[in-house]
């Protein structure tokens, strides 16, 4: 199923980009770069990759007869968001290469086997739960001291699809919020700092790590991210050797995105894993000379992994909902690099676009106390 | 005719672009990741831009129908080539701005009228006579000390439509094989080196230019771009203060590319000049936050001109023809930005892509003897 192509593919050759949001649009830029064309499958028939891309297939992810053509048209298959559903991913790996497999969309689109998976590998998380009923909410939460996050085990991102609770009295009322579905309690994870590792793995077993990402939150999205992550050495060194176990557990072939809670003493517990390009590391694109989405065509095609070093410290962060009214500033600014994804409309919480802003090497010196 | 938008262009504006080349495939995908909508306006079907931008009008630069309905659905105006004709551009300027104004194309379209502007601004080129017979030719040979270049006046690229002379015995024969076409008698300069200046004029008169990068050609076709160019301060500052008087000359608007002579005494004699993006600008993708494309598109568009700063020194090569063949190699080269332009055919003289290798800023120390 996730077996590597008989040969690399030829300039010429036709990737596939299952999603076409900016993710597939920048993958779809990178790919353009490197002399390949692209097919993006995606059912909005005004999404933001459309313009980019050689073809578009404008299909709902059931439509077997659309996902043919789509395999068929392809050399190799890629994906921009963990939720493609495993059937189509699986369809299409019946015709022509899937890269990253469709084992690793099953591990992740699924909080509970996603933990499960690291708990397998010796990977520290937040204490977890299975949840399936208002009553087996409220025993996790006195097993996590009464306080954890309920979130349902499928199709959250963002912070959606969960819930906050203080005290086990609020068990009922986050069960009914979760709309009943099946659900993970995580025990709160007394943490300093989120971090993350966007690596990327060749299906010949290579692996490359960009450097580890500082990344804010703010109401369960991502704010900004800063390089280089005010962590030590060695936690740089351990969440990269992590990130390495988990490629290798999953004989992955693309970029994957770990995110980390750092402890006050220095433990990393994983949070997630993305098993694609990740928005906290847009950075690569203004501070590398390969990016991350070159990274992750050059693996799923098959060619060597690029260096993955940085000439810049920097800063990246996204413009969502009306903060892309600030974009002609930011243009003004010297040091900023600006990247917009073309969406027509704006919304609040809706990402249309970030900028990195660039300060020489080694001179970032960020902090978090 | 060349006067600024009465506003910056919006994101979700529609750039257009005359011609479907690699620059223009560049330049679509600069606009993109600003949040711009493209239109390639582009005879051939299967042109290098048409995956890459919004919409393709593949029709004739004498439609005028077709030229009506490109103008009408884009902001803003701008070529990848100096060749589009005039008459065409002109068209469009009638129903939308066009930047940088179609005098910047009447100018160097024609080696004579660009090398009398030239003249006119005080600038030094080699000595140049027009030829309008063999016998004209001939005059003008001795005039050069009987060594020179014919080039025709028109639509000469990349080494084509031009011969060298050597004695005026040769003046008849080479009459005949530039076709016998109104032309250019163009004295040898006793040059050291070639540098070229790409600098950018925004409408309000700001401007902005990248390091100069010594260029190396084979065959009348640039081989490689080095940066920075060996020359002392005072030659890149001349340089660049020549680019300046150009541009402000023409009222221009966007990215130009200056190509100087140097002379052993470090003269600086132009040679030409291309009214566009320029291949050997191509570096700046790699060793600039924004590259040469971003800053056309922000020239054009009305918006602020980014920082020309240079994080690395590097050279540039061309993949010309089998070259490309390469690629693989360059792709596995750690400290290498590979670009393909998705041409399908492989032709000798076709430029195929460019790859840029960077090196640490102030290690380069090129030479150029």
């Amino acid at each position: 199923m996730n077996a590597p192509p008989a040969r690399p593919l030829a300039a010429g050759a036709t990737l596939g980009i299952l999603g076409g949001g900016q993710l597939g649009r920048m993958l779809a830029m990178a790919a353009a770069r490197l002399g390949l064309r692209t097919a993006i499958y995606e059912p909005a028939a005004d999404c933001p990759a459309a313009g980019l891309a050689s073809r578009h297939f404008a299909a709902a992810y059931d439509d077997a007869a659309a996902l043919g053509d789509f395999a068929r048209a392809c050399d190799v298959v890629t994906y921009e968001f963990e939720n493609v559903p495993v059937a189509a991913a699986e369809a299409i790996a019946a015709l022509t290469s899937v890269r990253p497999g469709p084992n690793a969309l099953a591990v992740s689109q699924d909080r509970l086997a996603e933990k499960t998976f690291l708990r397998d590998l010796g990977i520290a998380t937040v204490p977890f739960f299975a949840v399936d009923s208002a009553a087996a909410l409220g025993a996790a939460l006195e097993r996590c001291g009464g306080r954890g996050i309920v979130k349902t085990r499928r199709l959250g991102y963002d912070g959606k699809g969960q819930v906050a609770l203080a005290s086990a009295g609020e068990a009922d009322a986050a069960w009914h919020a979760i709309g009943r579905a099946p659900a993970i309690l995580e025990g709160f994870a007394d943490f300093a700092i989120e971090v993350s590792v966007v690596a990327a793995r060749h299906a010949a077993g290579r692996f490359a790590a960009f450097d580890p990402a500082w990344n804010e939150h703010e109401g369960g999205m991502l704010r900004r991210s800063r390089v280089p992550a005010p962590v030590s050495e060695r936690v740089s060194e351990e969440a990269t050797a992590i990130a390495r176990r988990i490629l290798d557990a999953l004989d992955y072939c693309g970029v994957i995105g770990v995110e980390f809670f750092v402890t006050g003493e220095d433990r990393l517990l994983v949070n997630e894993i993305a098993p694609r390009v990740h928005n906290s590391g847009h950075w690569t694109e203004a501070a590398c000379l390969i990016s991350q989405f070159e990274q992750h065509v050059r693996a799923v095609a098959g060619w060597p992994l690029g260096s993955t070093g940085r000439h810049s410290d920097c800063v990246m962060e996204n413009l969502i909902g009306a903060d892309v009214d600030r974009a002609p500033d930011l243009i003004g600014q010297g040091d900023c690099l600006v990247h917009l994804y073309g969406k027509a409309q704006t919304r609040p919480g809706r990402k249309m676009g970030h900028f990195t802003r660039l300060m020489a090497l080694g001179t970032a010196g960020w902090r978090h106390r």
